[in-house]
């Protein structure tokens, strides 16, 4: 294995783990033991434990932009609710992990900057959808905030309880961007 | 001291210190050497470390709470923008702790429970200034992550070099409260 292929490894396992429990309880001892590697060798490829957890937690948002692509080729309106319908899917699939990802991720530094990363990578795609300017990139990015709270908030009440379906969900997000972009 | 005087106390230097740095940042021995009490004695008060963590973080959200309120006698509309500039200054002179507050907060516990407490309080408090019901409680809710957001990013830019005003940050966020509430 190259060092680049050992890292991404490395880093994967951690994924994995991040599914099942918040990053601070991401044991980096297990994580050596399933590559089938000493915790030392672990320290080659990553200077400490904390520079491993900020790994995950940056793959971790990458994956939540990859997993909320919309298809292409789809008219703006029609991509921007597939994105929304993807995001709240994620969301609701990987609640825990994503709470973790975005309000734990305080315990690899003073926080945000995953987060930061991850709302700038989902407004910068909507700018692109619709084909708007930077002027409109406060808007989109505080909007993706919007978006995160409902989801959170819809996906913290169990199916077959929630007052409003995904559907409804997904058409309210898409009218409010449009709503936000006309007061901007 | 009574006991809570005393927690109270050890909370309070907890506040202080989370001004200068996160919250995983701060240190059980130095609070209590600062009340003039033993570690010991503190943790008659805190059963362990996170539970003074989750103390302080807790008086934090409450004391944005408590210093974004708007003044009584206003009108709604008055309220909203006098709530949205306090909101504003707020985050603006206590960033980092802030960004702790919200994005760090996952050091004690899985995230988001103080979030939550905080957005759910200013939240309520809009559907109170405004007399609206329950139903536009996911709106309010999800518009106080998109005023967090905004803030946080133009909080981000030194002052002087900053693109809009305070004044016209605050317009429209009262703008976006009245679009999103349309589109309900």
């Amino acid at each position: 294995m190259t060092q680049d292929d050992r890292r991404r490894q490395l880093v994967g396992i951690g994924l994995r783990m991040l599914v099942e429990r918040p990053i601070q309880e991401l044991s980096v001892d297990e994580v050596a033991r399933e590559a089938g590697i000493s915790r030392g060798l672990l320290f080659h490829y990553f200077p400490n434990k904390t520079a491993f957890h900020d790994a995950v937690v940056a793959a971790a948002a990458r994956r939540v932009v990859r997993n909320t692509a919309p298809d292409e080729g789809l008219a703006p309106a029609e991509a921007v609710a597939q994105f929304v319908a993807r995001y709240y899917g994620q969301v609701d699939r990987r609640r825990d992990s994503y709470l973790a990802l975005v309000f734990g991720s305080g315990a690899v530094g003073l926080g945000g900057e995953h987060v930061e990363g991850l709302r700038l990578a989902m407004a910068e795609r909507i700018l692109a959808v619709l084909d708007l300017d930077g002027d409109a990139l406060p808007v989109a990015h505080g909007w993706t905030a919007y978006v995160e709270d409902r989801a959170l908030r819809w996906s913290a009440v169990p199916e077959g309880e929630r007052s409003r379906t995904l559907e409804e969900e997904v058409a309210h997000c898409v009218r409010a961007l449009e709503a936000l972009l006309a007061v901007r």
